[in-house]
């Protein structure tokens, strides 16, 4: 199993943590995870290639947004909710009470 | 004087908006419109390449961070903080009120 770096939570980054859920596909896995708990590293509900999906998880995981169980070649994520809270107060529950509507007309992250 | 087009605050995307605040810079842009109101395109405390600085101030604004009012060839900028809290209640308020010490460790946005 390949090394899959976590930032502990003294060392979250609100910078990476907001570019990490200022893109739809992660806002939607984050949205997931924050209704659902654990979620599988390929959720049948997206239409997202497998290799986007975990670069996706990727950066979900470096900045901290997630925590990352390996089962056998599978992995499952959860939402690193705690940590994030007492790092950077109400962000997260504000971008996910916002997230519900926002995400259907979201646009590209990168430009 | 060049268009300059700023999203309606009923079009104001989640995604855009979080992606304009994910970056050190923009966030800094955005502290001090905060704390100061209008700020001045090319403020004297940030030693960020004017066209760097420009295209910073040209992604806020196209994501409805900032209000721009020209006066000759300067530019001065407000934040649309009405807007943002109608539509993403406290999103805005709770980065800023984590801001404060993220900025200085920040990483780069696009990576």
């Amino acid at each position: 199993m390949r090394s899959m770096p976590e930032p502990k939570a003294a060392d979250l980054d609100l910078i990476a943590v907001l570019h990490a859920l200022a893109d739809p596909v992660r806002l939607e896995l984050v949205r997931r995870m924050a209704a659902d708990g654990e979620v599988s590293c390929s959720p049948e509900y997206l239409d997202v290639p497998r290799s986007t999906l975990s670069n996706h998880w990727r950066v979900l995981r470096e900045a901290g947004v997630t925590w990352t169980r390996a089962e056998g070649k599978a992995r499952y994520m959860t939402l690193r909710r705690e940590d994030l809270e007492a790092r950077f107060p109400g962000v997260l529950g504000t971008i996910l009470a916002s997230a519900t509507t926002a995400v259907v007309g979201a646009a590209p992250a990168d430009r």
